[in-house]
C-alpha cells in the first residue's frame, strides 16, 4: 500500500467521501460570489454616467430606481443616454451595420483598424438567403477565426443575421445597376436593413455607422472624425481609386451619387410621377439636376466642411441612434418618390433632423 | 487546545494554507464547467427548432453556422423564426408592450392572470419625463416588488424605459381629447412607441402585443387568441363598462374609434387637406363617414369574425414581429394624413401586409 508523508493526502486517500462537504460549501460560496457578480456587471453595462451636481442634490431618477428585484428586469433613462461630439472621452457605445454579400479582406482589414476602443464598438451583419450570401457568410466566419486566433478579435459584440425575406439571387455589378431591377434591389435592401437595425440597436447604442461591405479604405478615425460633427446623420463621400486610362497613374473617381441636394427639377420630377414611381440618382432616364455631393469633392478643402443634404447613400453613414429609435427606418416602399438610404433621409427629416454630408471626407469603394 | 476527534479537521486547522490548492482546483474546474454552461445556454437561447428531414439531408444552415467562437458572436436565422397560429405550441416568444402614463393594478393583474406561458413573454414600458410618468413608474415598481415577494414574477424579461423626449404635461382625460392637443399628443405618443419597440425586439421574438396601460380586462387568453389568427396584424375591440343611465344596470359601450375602414368621404376629405394636416378618427370637427369596428360588435356573433382594417387604435393589438422588423414604425409626421397607430396600419398596408380586427372579440378601457 502506497503511503504518502503528507497526513492529509492519507486521509483523504482512505476517506474520499469527506472532501463532499468542502466541496459542496466551496461551490455554493463561489456561485454566490459569481452570481452576484454576474448581476452587478450586467447592471453596470448600462449605468450611464450621472453627474453628481454636489451632496446636497438629490437626484430624482437614482431615487425612482432604486431598490428594485434586479433578477431579469432592466431600467434605461434614455435621458441619460449622450450621442456628442466626444464621443470617444464619453465612451459612447457604436454600432456598426453592414450587409454583406459579399465579404471582401479589405473591408474587414479596414474595419479591424479603426482606432475607435473596439470595446465599444459592436457589429452586424445581415446576410442575404442566396448561394452567394452563404459565400460570404463562410468568408466572415474564417475571417473571424483568424483574427479571434490571432487574439485580435475585441470588439464588444457581434451580431449575424440571416435574411427571412425572398433575397435577388444575381447581384452582379452590370445587373445591379440596369435601372429596372434597382427598384427591387433597393427594396430588398431596405428591407434587410430594417430587419438588421432593429434587431440589433441597444437601449445602450448612442451611434450606428451604417457601412457597406464593399467599402475597402477609410481613415482609421473614421468614427471619431464622424461623431465630432455631432450631426443627427452625417455621410462620408465615396469615391473609388481606379488607373487613370489617360495617365496611367492611380487616380480617384466619385462613385456612390446617392449624396444629393434636391433641385427644382427633382421636385418637378417627383410631382410628375404616379404615386408608386420612384427617382433613382445616378440613371440616365431620370434627369434631375441635384447637386450630387460625390461632384463637390475638392483636394485641397477642408476635409470638415459640411453640406446639407436630402439625399444619402449607404456607404459610410453615422446617425445618431435616437434617430432610428424615433422610427426613421429604409423605406421599401416609394416614399415621397424616394426608397431605401434616399427615403430613409427624406423620413429622418419628416422626424425633423438634419441630413449632412462631408464632400472633402473620402471613403472609398472597392474596385471590382 | 481543542482537540478534533476527527483527524482531517485537525489537519485543517493547524495547516490551514493547505486547504488553498484543492480551492484552487475546484474554482478553475468549476468555472469551467460554469463557462461552457453559462455558453451553451445562452446559444441554446435562440436555437430555432431545426427540422431533421432525415439522416441523409445535410442541413446546409448547420454547416454554416457551426465551428465558430462563441464568445459575444450571436448568430440569428430569421427564417427560423416562426409566428403561427399555433404559438403556445411552437414556444414562439410574445413581447407585450405598453406606453405607460398612468398605472392602474387592474392592468398589471390582468396580464399577470394571461394563460401564455410567461416564460415566453417579455414585457416592454415606457414612461413619459413627467410627475405623472414618474408616479406611474414607482407605483409599477411597487407592483413588481409586490409581485416579486409573492414568487409570481415569472416573466421572462422585463425592460422600462424613461422617454427622451419631451412629453407633454397634461394629459387629463378632457385635455386628452380636444381635437387641437391630440396631433401633438399622439405625435409624442408614436416617439414613444417607436423608441419602445426598437428597443426592446429580439431576434428572437416572434409576437408583438401593443396593450394599453388603461385596458383593464381581456380574456386570460388573449394571446392564445389573437396569435390563433395567424394576421400579420390584428386589433381586438376595446370597449369600456359603465353604469347605463336608463337602466342602471352594468352595461358595455364602444370605447376605441380608431379601429375603421376607409370610406369614399375619408379619401376625399384626406385628397382635399394640406400635406401636413391629419384626420384624427372619432371628432364632430372631421366626418369621414369610416365604417368604425367599434359599432360592429355583435353580442351573438362568433368572437372569431375577421374584417379587414385599414386603421387601428394601439389597445390591444398583436402584431407578427417580422412586421416591425421589416420597417414598420408608428409615423410621429403625417403619413397618408394620418399618424401614430392609425398610421402604422397605413404603413403595413404599404410593407405588403394585411390588417384585420376582430369585432366581437371584446377587451376593455378603464371607466376614469
Amino acid at each position: 500500500m502506497v503511503h504518502y508523508r503528507n497526513r492529509y493526502l492519507n486521509y483523504i486517500r482512505r476517506k474520499p467521501l469527506a472532501l463532499l462537504a468542502p466541496i459542496t460549501l466551496l461551490v455554493v460560496i463561489y456561485f454566490y460570489f459569481f452570481s452576484a457578480h454576474g448581476f452587478s456587471s450586467s447592471k453596470q453595462k448600462y449605468n450611464y454616467t450621472r453627474k453628481s451636481r454636489g451632496w446636497f442634490y438629490k437626484n430624482r431618477d437614482t431615487v425612482i430606481l432604486k431598490d428594485l428585484p434586479k433578477n431579469h428586469i432592466s431600467h434605461y433613462d434614455l435621458n441619460k443616454l449622450t450621442a456628442s461630439k466626444d464621443a470617444l472621452n464619453k465612451r459612447e457605445e457604436v454600432l456598426i451595420l453592414t450587409p454583406m454579400s459579399k465579404f471582401l479582406p479589405e473591408y474587414w482589414e479596414n474595419i479591424n483598424k479603426l482606432t475607435y476602443d473596439h470595446s465599444l464598438i459592436s457589429l452586424g451583419f445581415i446576410f442575404p438567403r442566396t448561394t452567394e450570401g452563404d459565400d460570404a457568410l463562410k468568408e466572415l466566419e474564417n475571417a473571424l477565426k483568424k483574427t479571434k486566433r490571432e487574439k485580435l478579435l475585441n470588439f464588444k459584440k457581434i451580431t449575424i443575421l440571416r435574411q427571412d425575406s425572398n433575397s435577388l439571387n444575381s447581384q452582379l455589378e452590370k445587373d445591379r445597376h440596369a435601372f429596372k431591377v434597382q427598384k427591387e434591389r433597393r427594396s430588398m435592401m431596405a428591407l434587410a436593413r430594417n430587419s438588421l437595425v432593429f434587431s440589433t440597436i441597444l437601449p445602450s447604442t448612442s451611434w450606428i455607422l451604417w457601412l457597406d461591405a464593399d467599402i475597402v479604405e477609410t481613415p482609421a478615425t473614421l468614427i471619431q472624425d464622424l461623431t465630432g460633427h455631432n450631426k443627427p446623420v452625417v455621410s462620408a463621400n465615396v469615391h473609388q481609386r481606379y488607373i487613370n486610362p489617360d495617365t496611367k497613374q492611380q487616380d480617384i473617381r466619385p462613385y456612390d451619387f446617392n449624396n444629393w441636394v434636391e433641385s427644382e427639377e427633382g421636385l418637378k420630377l417627383a410631382a410628375s410621377l404616379p404615386d408608386d414611381e420612384i427617382i433613382v440618382e445616378g440613371y440616365s432616364e431620370m434627369v434631375t439636376h441635384r447637386a450630387l455631393m460625390a461632384h463637390f469633392y475638392d483636394p485641397k478643402g477642408d476635409p470638415s466642411t459640411e453640406m446639407t443634404l436630402d439625399g444619402v447613400g449607404g456607404g459610410a453613414v453615422m446617425v445618431k441612434a435616437d434617430v432610428h429609435r424615433d422610427g426613421a427606418m429604409f423605406p421599401s416602399f416609394p416614399f415621397y418618390h424616394l426608397i431605401e438610404t434616399e427615403g430613409f433621409a427624406k423620413m429622418a427629416k419628416r422626424l425633423g433632423y438634419e441630413v449632412y454630408g462631408l464632400p472633402n471626407y473620402l471613403v472609398f469603394h472597392y474596385n471590382e
